[in-house]
């Protein structure tokens, strides 16, 4: 066997050319959205108003395996892409662990993410429907900095909803979109109806992804030019991220590499259920054997410590209602913690996962992460982003494990992005700043007051 | 031939395993540094107090053509390289020009630039010679974030002076480099007798290089396991810089790609050096006919606008006195520039073929770059740091022109690093605020007065 490199770079031949679909490899798939006004299960039609008509076929579509990339999309991919698959022998050496651990890393790019992946796709829909504007949410600042790339790429208008909280600790990232052209709105704001209705009850709240996304999405509804672009939880968004494990399992291919672990971190979902897609696929057909493993904040616990049950996407209660492991469209994560992955739901394919036991989930506390971000730092010489050394946690945690018990584990995780925007975070760190706040009962009991008051919700309400 | 991909990424078994030395190439070599005691040629010893043993030796030598990179070297290499060829194709689809676009991308590392090419040699070589304490100035950033990177990675203890009024407009520099380990002080500073001189006589400057320079000289030079390490100018830095050069030769052989022109950006020399080494290499030897360009700021024109005289590398006048290209070492360029590159000299062996008619150069004003790169930013989707965007205005001039002309030119250009601890200076240019400064003869004036009056400087101070 050849030695394998410290990365593999897949050439421009081998780049995916279709998605992989892995709710078509789900014998059984997630409940469908149910329209919240009839509790019905939602049409197209229903969703036409916000999402461009593209994103809701593929939004909808449960059965085809693979779908085709079109041409105007791979142009961007060959721009941003490939991203590297890297042995972490440094950090193998740094651990002085028997396992092997491989990560995706997503951050070489000006976004800093996997986010891109799914903002090219979405904005290139948008311009073939005709569609000349776009609003989004940002909590990170990662989504909102991919899609004002991607807007800039096809020359559409776009308006971020900037979580008030991430505006403040990340001026940088508000002027690398301006600089993209980007008009930025820090959130709640009093440009909106929900905005509005925020403040009012909250005037000193730092925001949440939930409210920032009620305001993107009522100015979308409101302008027939203009549709609403999200950059996680959904399926289509899992489905463009399918190229970030269809990569890194190529590559492993190529080399003779099985992985008997991957790990990823979760906010939404987006990024590990594009990680994990075509492992996962095999693994639902029976032909292997691997283990996933989610990563969220202690502090925003959605599928450890959340309920499996109907929610609204947002805080506004305004989206269709998805079944999913939630906090509660109520629940706010504190202002405190600067490690992404705020979410108050989780992905309805990653929940179904879960919920099925494919899928494990740890949660982890913000001192731990950054402690690892900085150790992976000083041996990788990457700085990663605070959302992305969840993972990083993990995965050294499982080779500290090998250590103890000699085995050779293959372990691959997802470094989803950098945190050359998050340095306020790690100066934090390196203070003894660093908050880990963990929700008290009382807490999560207020979340999951929250969760709407129908039928189907009768046992996780209780 | 098959179509060139957007991307040409070398393997790893293809990384090359030698430096390429220039000066083996030139006829004429660059003047010997001289010992400002003596005015007599700087022996190894003069340089041992301040310099690693094994860098001395690559400076003085100016006749091995490739010397080897050491293992513990390529290791650290495998982890931060290849950087990409990439052909601009978006560039040239937006410029509408004939020409076809390529640029060497350095900014895929922490660091964000070339300069970790440089800063992981020398600390490797100081760790081979058992030295456990380096120092160095950063003006920018890009050349302490690249050394406390190498730093943590051999387990140095590492001091940054950094320019103060960069300090102050990158605060997050500073915490990239504490995230690293490294101590940061601002320069000038009054830790050091330099430092407090400078400030004693211009109590508000926002400080300088040469300032820097002086600080970490004076320190490494009083401590017997401390050396000083310098991120530009010097020929092993050009040496080690080098990479970028032969990989980009190495894919555009693979491909039948001749370049027509080279173009890079200027501050020390160090970028510009290693990227045309191999190319000047051979146009030294009547092999090609490229033309070069080294593409300056405005504001700091040591090439276009200097004088070639031997003077101190340092405004505390301590260094060697080196012939080259100079505003003079009492030069201050004007806190309001934002673009990096404010050296008061340049490389002499950059010096040397820009004397002999070998190097071009061009200066250009700073709301010019940034025109230029958020431009780039837009269609390239990357967003550059102000040094590498003064290398896309000159390759995007040059486009233009063959727009006009209909010619076929094949550009190819240094794209250094990325802006994204660049922002301010990217906001105060959307607000319309960029300083176009340039100085006045009567400001070079000064400058010149401040060359050391030596014989040999006769005529240049005249």
């Amino acid at each position: 066997m050849a030695k394998i490199p410290t990365k593999i770079y897949l050439t421009e031949e081998e780049l995916p050319r279709a998605w992989y679909n892995l709710r078509a490899f789900m014998k059984e798939k997630h409940e469908p959205f149910l329209n919240p006004a009839t509790l019905k299960p939602c049409t197209a039609d229903d969703l036409r108003p916000i999402f461009c008509d593209g994103l809701i076929e593929q939004e909808l579509d449960q059965t085809t395996p693979y779908i085709e990339i079109p041409e105007g999309i791979r142009e961007f991919y060959n721009m941003v892409r490939p991203s590297p698959l890297t042995r972490a022998y440094y950090l193998e050496r740094e651990l002085k662990t028997p396992a092997e651990i491989y990560y995706k890393f997503e951050g070489n790019n000006t976004s800093g993410s996997h986010k891109l992946n799914s903002a090219v796709a979405q904005a290139y829909y948008a311009k073939e429907q005709g569609i000349t504007r776009l609003t989004t949410e940002t909590g990170a600042g990662q989504w909102g900095t991919a899609l004002a790339m991607a807007a800039a790429f096809y020359h559409l208008d776009l308006t971020v909803y900037m979580v008030k909280v991430s505006a403040r600790q990340k001026p940088y990232r508000r002027a690398v979109m301006e600089t993209y052209g980007a008009k930025v709105i820090p959130s709640p704001s009093d440009t909106t109806e929900a905005g509005r209705k925020i403040l009012a009850e909250f005037p000193e709240t730092g925001g949440s992804l939930g409210c920032a996304i009620s305001e993107a999405v009522e100015v979308a509804a409101a302008a027939p030019d203009c549709r609403y672009v999200l950059g996680s939880v959904l399926d289509h968004v899992l489905l463009h991220q399918s190229v970030i494990g269809l990569e890194a399992k190529l590559a492993m291919d190529k080399f003779g590499i099985v992985p008997d672990v991957v790990i990823g971190c979760a906010g939404g979902g987006s990024n590990l259920g594009g990680l994990i897609a075509p492992f996962m696929g095999e693994r639902l057909q029976g032909k292997n054997d691997i283990r996933f493993v989610a990563v969220e904040p202690a502090s925003c616990p959605s599928l450890t410590r959340g309920r499996y049950a109907y929610d609204f996407g947002d805080t506004g209660k305004t989206t269709p209602l998805m079944r999913m492991y939630t906090l509660g469209c109520g629940f706010m994560p504190s202002p405190n913690h600067a490690g992404g992955l705020r979410y108050h739901g989780m992905s309805p394919t990653l929940s179904k996962l879960y919920h099925d036991g494919y899928l494990e989930a740890v949660s982890v506390e913000q001192t731990k992460v950054f402690e690892a971000a900085v150790r992976f730092a000083r041996c990788e010489g990457i700085l990663p982003a605070p959302e992305s050394a969840h993972a990083i946690r993990a995965a050294m945690d499982e080779a500290l494990r090998c250590r103890e018990s000699g085995e050779k584990k293959v372990i691959l995780f997802g470094l989803t992005g950098t945190g050359y925007f998050d340095l306020t975070a790690y100066t934090a760190y390196h203070e003894g700043k660093m908050s880990d706040y963990v929700p008290t009962d009382e807490d999560l009991k207020r979340g999951f007051d929250s969760l709407p008051d129908i039928p189907q919700n009768r046992e996780a309400r209780a």
